[in-house]
């Protein structure tokens, strides 16, 4: 880390230089907030309200039900799931054709698990990280529960993960970026491993979509989900994606095989007859409404320069994490995210005994991160929407939280059901 | 039929009296069409722009990752199942707890005929009928086929249902409106004689929910699904929503197994603990903004008196069949619905072999109906945002088609991906 700044000065100076730095007005954000939670739920897009308003009052109140089909009202509702996976393809390193917009992470965690199963029928085993997503592993569990076929889920430290690795292993099931520490994994790597044992890999780029560049056909991976709602900006419980390397489109398997993934759904046929490709694994009618917003913060996204944004999305929580140790060591914080750019996601979490009623004392003040169980307070960096200078004033406010012991205040001890 | 309108003054004269009349001003609807498809799309609701521009604005852009919990900005968004489902019971005769809002139709299916037949582990044999909506026979195949135990899914026509219940019978799975013909099943009936014979019930709602008053608790229904974006005025892809008789949500299983039905969503636990009841089906994050326009169809819906809406809905589509029989016995179309009022939900179609150009030219003049395949006329009657008058009208305009041969001009021949 040469070229961290060193006083808010030298944010300034590297905001003004910042080639992302017009992509702030692209969004819609309080006035007097310091967002760093862009990880859990993204900011709204500026043209996410008039886009919502016209699919509502025109596409929907005019066109009515031909907005299915309909192009002249911007619709073609029914193409959406391909539309917005192919907009979406270039930021994963995907080829046109393997990503889906549809359901939720979780759902479709389970359609691509169940698939990765049934390809390699002889095994039994899903490796995992102990610490990976709970609604992963709890998907897994539930879909090995229901085959009934003694698969077994086996958690391992992300060190062990290797000599977890058999010819017993059906499914290496991984998120590229922790939600807890921000720690990166290699895909590449990682996937060749796996391939050399005859394992598949299902990879969660929840963290990773958006944040930095994906390269899923690059890695040879073989399935990812990833989520809408986060770094790409698509609005709360946005739908979420699904790809399959084209490699395994033919042998696919649906575990869900409702009349959207169906070859020709609108024949109402009565037998399933699989559509071709990754199609074949989209269910239902898709919630429109949230796939329009979603497709609007997909298009703001295809507009980043991806190693421009890797690069400051680096620098940002370099400079968050290097501040924290200078100006709060004597407060108890715990750096738990790697300090290897190459090993970081785009996030810096902080464990401390304290850390609820810290984060709940920082949000009162304009600056909103969040803290995941038991103790660890989680900051997200969005290089489209934070400059250098948000970064530099949330440390300071960080700070000031603690020197002057605001934590200790009665309201910040309250908890809610989602942090 | 005593009542039938015989001229169009009769129908001026029911609408100035109908008590329902009111609700069409709560709606937004394109002048110069009548709207007979809302059994595929529901209108816009009048209030659901402003509700999503507040929940856009507002609460996503101003109160981002705090909406999760607040209910300052009406958010609530952690809720969202919850609060749609019980605002919704009361619509389909269900118990406060019983019925949550979330995913699509097709993969609520899929979780409810994987619970039923987990509750019935002896039985391997699933009957529904031939004619069934495709995706609910696609999604019950799909889960025969990954449970791989022998499951048989049993098709049989109407008539032979009683015939098809034996002791070998886990699931009787049914539509208790036929999307095709608009014929209504008698729940109570039918689940009693499945009961007779240990066999469980799912009935999809699609067609009924919010176009008559479902009794789903007094029939003693095991389970249920349906759709949100028919007669509930939901949006396009709207949110569907599930049942599951409280007698059943003590050993009721959970296949698809995701962080929003686990007991405890936020505390991020290694293993998964099922929530209590109904609330364990839910999987991933809930799509906020569809969620959020449903809200307002489920709202308005709630307004609505049922028995009067059935009142209304009945003799709207009789007086279609009867103006259709004596207006257009000139014309080959085929009557396939029910006269019987008990036996017909809300909609009255027609089977004839031109059904796709004559459905373009009648949408060409402003009168929206579907074709279903093969050759069906489709006419959904939703009585909160038409009159009397748009019915008889409506029969008018088809007359004239017919009368002139407006369908046959060339550019109602080409086909669309949806009708």
């Amino acid at each position: 880390m040469t070229n961290l700044p060193t006083t808010r000065a030298d944010c300034a100076a590297l905001d003004v230089k910042d080639p992302l730095a017009r992509f702030r007005a692209r969004f819609s954000l309080p006035t007097g907030v310091i967002y760093l939670d862009g990880n859990s739920l993204g900011a709204l897009p500026a043209a996410t309200s008039l886009r919502l308003a016209e699919v509502i009052a025109t596409a929907w109140g005019t066109g009515l039900v031909r907005s299915w089909n309909s192009s002249a009202l911007a619709a073609g509702w029914v193409d959406l799931p391909q539309r917005l996976g192919d907009k979406l393809a270039p930021l994963i390193g995907a080829a046109p054709g393997s990503t889906r917009v549809c359901d939720s992470t979780s759902v479709n965690l389970f359609k691509l698990l169940a698939a990765a199963l049934a390809l390699r029928p002889e095994r039994t085993v899903i490796v995992s990280e102990a610490d990976n997503f709970p609604t992963d592993l709890y998907i897994a569990e539930g879909l090995a529960a229901l085959l009934g076929k003694q698969h077994q889920l086996r958690l391992v430290a992300t060190q062990d993960l290797t000599a977890a690795l058999d010819d017993s292993v059906a499914v290496l099931m991984l998120s590229q970026v922790n939600y807890r520490t921000g720690r990166l994994h290699d895909m590449t790597a990682v996937t060749a491993q796996a391939h050399a044992v005859g394992a598949l890999t299902l990879w969660d780029l929840a963290h990773s979509a958006g944040a930095l560049p994906v390269q899923l056909a690059a890695a040879r991976a073989d399935f990812a989900v990833g989520c809408g709602y986060k770094y790409l900006n698509g609005g709360p419980g946005a739908p979420a994606f699904l790809y399959v390397a084209p490699v395994h489109h033919a042998e696919l398997i649906a575990p869900l095989s409702g009349w959207f993934g169906h070859a020709r759904p609108f024949a109402f046929e009565a037998g399933y007859v699989p559509a071709a490709g990754v199609d074949r694994l989209l269910v239902g009618t898709p919630p429109v409404l949230s796939m329009a917003a979603l497709e609007v913060g997909i298009e703001l996204m295809a507009e980043a320069d991806l190693p421009q944004l890797r690069q400051k999305s680096l620098l940002m929580s370099a400079l968050f994490a290097a501040r924290v140790e200078r100006e709060l060591s004597a407060f108890n914080f715990t750096l738990i995210s790697p300090r290897e750019d190459a090993q970081r996601g785009s996030q810096i979490c902080l464990a401390h005994e304290l850390a609820w009623p810290i984060m709940q004392a920082l949000i009162a003040r304009g600056v909103i991160g969040d803290v995941r169980a038991p103790n660890i307070l989680r900051f997200g960096f969005t290089p489209l929407y934070l400059s250098y200078l948000d970064v530099w004033d949330a440390v300071t406010q960080l700070a000031e939280v603690m020197r002057s012991r605001e934590w200790d205040a009665p309201q910040f001890h309250h908890k809610n059901k989602v942090t």
